[in-house]
């Protein structure tokens, strides 16, 4: 069969892996998908780096303009990122009748129901499994291996960036900003990483996952969206002490009145599979009503495993660019005219459960006066935590673990607990999720 | 679209499962496959149980030939099992030019080869995500998640029954026979469960792994296949102690004069996701050359986890009906004209580390002959764990764990360990894999 002919924006990081791992398999890759994959032209504002990777194997522009015009790209692959000039070459490639690859997460968080509805128009492809957890085929898996189930929820620990501060923290004893400044040390981190560690990445895939497992449109404007730069040692110590571990989750969860879409620190049962996930690793976990929980697991970054999700999207294009477009895997999941208008519920409306860390006077009846208030919100209370105040302290820590509560009644309680005389300072709130 | 009608061969438990979840499911499922997924008819010897299953929503036959040769009937799902009469109706679907969907490891591992040329003639769709990890789409994740990859492994938990007995064996530090015993109380376990503690049906999996990671053909008579039943709780303990956990695996291991395929108890070391795999759940391990390790967890067993790889099967095929056949994803993920012809090597032939418990008498130079011996083969001892012996005891177990020697030079020093005076009885020898 004909080669398939790749035009690459961006030959970076991940350009470079796409490069490198299509060169250096082509045989495997063209025993499996019957017809080599092959690119085709290369642009890059970075001519030299561009020539030195591709040693003169194809032709080097610095225009990516001219590779979407190019008539003889059958398939772009957008590696780019932001979605300033990526938004408008992908809009042109679909326009031109080219099927588009795509790694970027903030575009299509951003830009997805844009580009999804001009590529239907279109009639092409747009692949974005590099998108979602790099290397780990869970854009796969929610569209096509668990296609005959309800979606009840799907956690995922998305961002390798924040996973790896948070296994630092707990096992170092360190501060969040000592294991950033490890991780940007190491390469895990960039050296501006408020995307990453303020939660935005994790949401713009978490966006993606909930559109994909429920059928809804992407709706990352909707998305509550909290980081871990407030987390504190001591909390991770606590979690630790009660059975659980931190984690930083993208959370999708269907309700029967709307969808939660959520990220956010939360301590997680140390004995499931997830709760066990470190360094820099990804895992989504999804409970589905057929099959269960399943977890995928893998890097979730990096120039190879990214390249691997960008090269087996490539793949699934070669196969269906000849297919009826009605028969090809819709771009979200659903057939784009089957897709709900279940809202995305506002963050005060999620329901979990809660972690609260207070620092209460050693005098009698405080205790009483705080449960007294979770039980006006009726919040039930699953464990306390209280040490001993030490010798001349007069203050100690009392730790809380709630059943699952609305989000605005624990908000209501810890206004009225921060209230009471007998508690020093705030309360440090943090979510739990059982994962069950 | 027009319906996709479904011929449902055999409603005991998995086939039970595909119609309930396809009844409970179809707004969701026809929404991801644009048009509904039906199931038109169904044999099963037992009339009055279908009838009472299906409660009259389609025919009920007891003559399964009168199903493949249906006119009406899209695909067939042939949810027998066993390679006798399934052989047959899987053929003959194929002659009456219907795709099959098939939950059946054995009859693949048997007579796949057979069946995928038969399938490849007619221009037909055999598809198999249900026999390998029942839930989990592994078998998606092999031929086209990972397409871009050069797989070099894969070790996977594919039994759930056998997992479930050594987790059982560890937790409660019972015998084989017992937690045998209480798998069967709970239904883990059939009431004759050679298949399953023999290592059979793993090494049926196992074979269907080999053959889609590696591009080889179907070759289960080669596996080498050793169950649990001779597992001993003390080497489970001692393991433990070491810092592993005993797991039954399914192997299938390139290497470049061939291919690895083994099922045999394992110790993994306990750090590895994979050997906090608990109970009934099945896990699979893939290390590719670019995505690295990659982990895929969910349930293997049971009518809806199972019912749900089937489901996800059928509207593949719904999908790819009307596509070329030389744009289909290739049955065993590399196009048929590409397979290598590797060998498949005999177990004495195959790497692994070991673990050796002996049974010495304490007396001087012990010890010494033991580690010659294994220096003569050039094994050489990652660690040694001795017991001090008991009050008047004389004997004492001693534990070693070797670095990765072939199979053959650690058969050979077992035999020479075993003729010492010193030496008391067999060696117990387990494999131990680092899945690093």
């Amino acid at each position: 069969m004909k080669p398939v002919n790749v035009g690459l924006l961006g030959i970076g990081t991940v350009g470079g892996g796409v490069h490198a791992v299509l060169a250096r398999n082509a045989e495997e890759i063209s025993r499996r998908a019957g017809r080599p994959i092959r690119i085709a032209i290369v642009a890059d504002k970075n001519l030299e780096q561009a020539r030195n990777l591709t040693r003169n194997a194809c032709p080097i522009t610095d225009d990516a303009f001219a590779v979407v015009d190019d008539p003889a790209v059958d398939v772009v692959a957008e590696l780019i990122g932001g979605y300033g000039v990526a938004r408008e070459l992908a809009l042109r490639a679909i326009h031109n009748g080219k099927h588009v690859v795509t790694a970027n997460k903030a575009l299509l968080a951003m830009h997805g129901n844009e580009i999804f509805a001009a590529a239907r128009q279109k009639g092409v492809i747009v692949a974005f499994e590099a998108a979602v957890a790099g290397g780990i085929p869970i854009i796969k898996a929610l569209r096509e291996g668990l296609a005959a189930n309800r979606i009840e929820w799907a956690a995922g620990i998305i961002n390798g960036t924040t996973n790896f501060i948070l296994s630092e923290m707990r096992d170092k004893g360190i501060s969040f900003a000592e294991a950033l400044k490890e991780a940007q040390r190491l390469g895990y981190a960039e050296a501006d990483p408020t995307f990453d560690i303020e939660g935005v990445d994790a949401a713009h895939k978490a966006t993606l996952i909930a559109a994909t497992a429920f059928g809804i449109p992407i709706q990352f404007e909707k998305a509550y969206v909290e980081g871990i730069t407030r987390l504190e040692a001591i909390d991770i110590r606590y979690a630790e002490q009660l059975g659980y571990r931190v984690k930083l989750l993208g959370i999708a969860k269907r309700r029967a009145d709307g969808v939660e879409l959520r990220v956010h620190p939360a301590l997680v049962p140390a004995k499931r599979l997830i709760a066990n996930v470190e360094g820099a690793m990804n895992a989504v976990l999804v409970k589905a009503d057929a099959v269960g929980a399943t977890l995928y697991y893998g890097k979730g970054a990096g120039a190879e495993p990214t390249a691997s999700a960008v090269i087996a999207d490539l793949v699934d294009v070669a196969r269906a660019a000849t297919t009826d477009p009605g028969n090809r895997v819709p771009h979200l999941a659903f057939q784009p005219d089957q897709l709900h208008d279940l809202p995305v519920l506002p963050i005060t409306e999620a329901k979990t459960a809660c972690y609260l860390r207070l620092r209460v006077e050693d005098r009698p009846g405080a205790l009483a006066d705080i449960t007294r208030i979770l039980a006006d919100q009726e919040i039930s209370i699953d464990a306390i935590l209280q040490r001993e105040p030490e010798e001349g302290e007069g203050e100690t820590d009392v730790i809380m673990l709630t059943h699952r509560c609305k989000e605005k009644q624990a908000d209501a309680a810890i206004r009225k607990i921060e209230a009471l005389a007998a508690v020093v300072g705030k309360v440090t709130r943090l979510r739990l999720e059982d994962l069950q």
